[in-house]
């Protein structure tokens, strides 16, 4: 059989799979989630063994310590699958919550009720615990899923797979409710991205270029974040020790990840004031800072700030700086550069923190809070399966809520339209 | 300048105007809407010569009756456009609403407040009253907007388009806020779907081809619904002059539009009463009648439905029917044909009620009542920009509330990430 094939089939009883997914009870699927729980920690001997196979695969290939790291499956990575399993066993389940009624003049009474989205196809890269994480959150919305791990976890995954389906078979639900693409190459992702009349969204996760290729060739839904330029501005009106504690945070927490601070916005009133002391910190932990020629006057042998600077992501100890004459033009360089991924503001200023929030364009606006925030845990949405910096359907982390749509429902005694 | 330049700078203009477009308040907006709704009776004269020419071309072209009645722009429509716009202005704002806001552990209060999305891009067909409504629609929801109507009505909307501009600019919005298109041909709703640097969101409008088309060659999100094949399912419990009258109203009331009824089942055990003097009605209406096997058997003398029927959109007085033998038989058969747009059963069971309304999978799922009613302004959202059968962002009727999306706003007080 052809991948394109493979990928049909698995596409086509997915779809298949998706009504009766969407119709299960909150207990039946929380059943299934505890009894997968349950296997992955029965089962890490042989979670770790398949690992191990690509692990040395990884090594052959000369791969990076740090994607080795994230490729390990160990004891705690396998009780942290639970552990998140076992979470999402908790959040309330978001089908069938009615999110309006209301009576019309004729006597309908009109509602919108949440159901499944219904297929979702899930394209990432490395880490093998969002296959566990994936299949959790989509399955506990009502949705089959389709999962398209990296190939560098391919056994890892794999493995993963067939136990997602034991604990689907165990407690009766369809196995085709949990597919792991069998297929390494970029085929499969070729061919899942055009199976629209089966699948309903697409969730690239991952390099700017997966998911730019994902986006450019789906005839599906997509649902992506490119990249998170996020910045962090210090108002004129700001308290400079939080500012610094924001900033530090926001750059130094964990430099490798998208709602991490690329960019510091300093008002010109304060930044003889912030700059010296936060730079010094910034270059003791072994930042490189690079600034426009306002920061360089007063920040003395950093390097110049270069326009990619601004709209770069560097998911790493770089940070570019500039100073800026007001919040109009902090705003406007925010919405020149930004990806409208999380964008702070530190002030103590009322109206200007209203405009902050008003007039910046970005998934997550935050008043004096570490950009670090824009996470569904942090936010309170329980888990999440990514973060959207489109505006269509989600907006910003998304969690259960935003695996489902809502329906009208009509309740009328016999009423015709006149 | 080419179609391509030309469409790529109304994209980028329309793109810098929406912030600000996004900032107005709402008694800004509703003045421009009031003062375009005055401006439209003003100049109705205008209006009227300009429209003059498309209906000309059109005759020339041999375009159809219904078409050219579709295309006319008569004192009563311009009333109609004038009206609708009022109407909209008394609508709530959705711009900066909050959705819900909560606070977390750590003292960090998180909402969700609904924005704009940005710039809107309208492909349709036919009626010019569609450009003043869009128009409205999405000014009110605080987005920039460009409109692409058919090139049938090109006189009538650009006419519509400067009276718009003039309205905007006499109440200081931006112009470049509403855009119709001043070029014809398919060329330029090509370069139009490419814009996604500058387009948030394509609605498209019309027939099958042109909603296909613009799905399969956009990179920008699209809202849209291919058609509307809508089932009124009569169950064994149910009142059968209720079915009746619901039936009657679905499919007759008005046959040419999307969420009229297209086939109609019945249950076995109310076939032969239900279907005799209901076929008689729609035969005396002149509605021409296709039945399954076990229908024509009961109602003689009518054509045979082929299995093309069952997935056919007639939009005209042409009506399919299916005796069933069960609940399960018809809802297997809805998600087997229906196109996920609107779905009514009617029954006096509350069990049957209850599994219809949770397991038929339709933008709009109805008891008792009309399909006729899937409509914004039926349905209470006050108007609607169209309905939508794909269940990314929107499920059914738009409204000014599906035309904007929620982005997170975060209130802290020096909230580090730990």
């Amino acid at each position: 059989m052809s991948v394109e094939e493979t990928i049909r089939n698995i596409a086509k009883s997915a779809k298949k799979s998706a009504r009766s997914v969407a119709a299960l009870s909150t207990l039946k699927k929380n059943e299934a989630l505890e009894r997968l729980a349950d296997k992955l920690v029965d089962r890490a001997d042989v979670i770790k063994a398949e690992n191990e196979k690509d692990l040395e695969l990884a090594k052959k290939k000369g791969l990076s310590d740090a994607m080795i790291d994230r490729l390990a499956v160990t004891d705690g990575v396998i009780e942290g699958m639970a552990t998140g399993l076992r979470d999402v066993i908790r959040l309330p389940d978001p089908v069938g919550q009615v999110t309006g009624m209301w009576l019309r003049p004729n006597g309908l009474q009109v509602g919108r009720v949440r159901i499944p989205l219904g297929v979702i196809a899930m394209i990432y890269e490395a880490r093998p615990n969002a296959t566990i994480d994936a299949a959790g959150l989509c399955l506990k919305a009502g949705n089959a899923v389709i999962l398209r791990g990296g190939s560098e976890a391919f056994h890892s995954n794999s493995i993963l797979g067939q136990i997602i389906q034991e604990a689907l078979r165990e407690t009766n639900i369809p196995e085709s409710a949990v597919h792991v693409v069998p297929v390494r190459g970029r085929a499969a992702v070729e061919a899942l991205l055009s199976q629209d009349d089966f699948i309903d969204l697409i969730i690239p996760r991952g390099g700017e270029s997966l998911i730019r290729f994902v986006a450019n060739n789906s005839t599906i839904p997509v649902l992506k974040h490119y990249k998170g330029v996020c910045h962090v501005y210090v108002d004129e009106d700001a308290d400079l020790k939080m500012a610094n504690e924001i900033s530090w945070n926001a750059k130094v927490q964990r430099p490798g990840v998208c709602n991490a601070m690329e960019t510091l916005l300093v008002h010109e009133a304060v930044a003889e004031d912030f700059l010296p002391p936060m730079a010094r910190r910034f270059i003791d932990a072994g930042v490189e800072l690079r600034g426009c020629p306002r920061t360089c006057n007063i920040v003395r042998g950093i390097k110049d700030a270069t326009e990619e600077d601004w709209a770069k992501e560097y998911l790493d100890l770089i940070l570019s700086i500039k100073v800026v004459s007001s919040l109009d033009e902090a705003i406007a360089h925010i919405a020149r550069y930004g990806s409208a991924h999380t964008e702070a503001i530190v002030t103590s200023d009322y109206c200007r923190a209203r405009r902050f929030l008003r007039d910046v364009d970005a998934s997550v606006v935050l008043v004096n809070a570490s950009t670090r925030f824009n996470d569904g845990g942090e936010l309170g949405l329980g888990a999440e399966i990514g973060i959207s910096t489109s505006k269509l359907h989600a907006y910003g982390p998304m969690g259960l809520e935003e695996l489902t749509t809502t329906k009208f429902v009509v309740f009328g005694d016999g009423q015709i339209r006149t």
